[in-house]
């Protein structure tokens, strides 16, 4: 069973507790916080990037792809309206041109991610369409 | 719009930027990981912690409710196949009986988050259904 806990720190600020590591959640200045952490909602994004992003160099590298630089962005709109949750997500998957991947094998990698082994993607779509691009840099 | 990047850093490790903070990612040893930071599957609850926790304090300090302390702890089991998500998750808001608070208020404080609020319980709640109790410690 995964367990995860908020402890309140005084105005908007939050301790998270997440596998025996600590991360600061806090609200903009605009509503009360300090800034001192992330606000909680794009941490879904991040959840889903890292996510995916794990699942995309392990296969790489079964593949024996040469990736030496790999990055991936999440980008999404909110609804004007409460609750206010995401519209469109879409991940770029960014690599290195000049590594010589086999851009089929990339392609591949990402698909067995977003089909079958990404279980924050899968989670995600049935809220919000999730779209992918690639970019060699 | 929304925008998170997860960076590279070697083996399973991805260096998270959102909002200008930095969160490292990792996965256990037994995948290959060094544990230098969380996995990324149960960041999707903290995001829902912080987010939930943060409308309660909210609403409760508006109804100048005399919150000292207060947690959230969210749980949830994963399904045994890939891919692998979120079966039943529980929020679990806690807060100290000492603090005399109106227990009305309180589950009238989390009703607004989870019915009207929260974008990321609106989101989950897609996929994985969300149940929530109250204890007082």
């Amino acid at each position: 069973m995964y367990e995860v806990s908020c402890g309140w720190q005084g105005d908007m600020a939050f301790k998270a507790e997440v596998g025996g590591h600590e991360i600061m959640l806090d609200a903009d200045e605009a509503v009360g916080g300090h800034d001192q952490g992330p606000t909680p909602k794009p941490l879904t994004l991040v959840s889903l990037a890292g996510c995916t992003g794990m699942d995309v160099i392990s296969i790489l590298r079964k593949m024996r792809e040469p990736v030496s630089w790999f990055n991936v962005r999440v980008q999404s709109d909110l609804t004007g309206e409460h609750p206010k949750t995401y519209t469109n997500i879409k991940i770029i998957y960014e690599f290195k041109a000049a590594d010589g991947l086999k851009d089929e094998n990339v392609r591949k990698a990402i698909l067995l991610s977003q089909d079958r082994y990404c279980g924050v993607s899968a989670m995600i779509k049935k809220a919000t369409p999730i779209d992918f691009e690639v970019v060699y840099l």
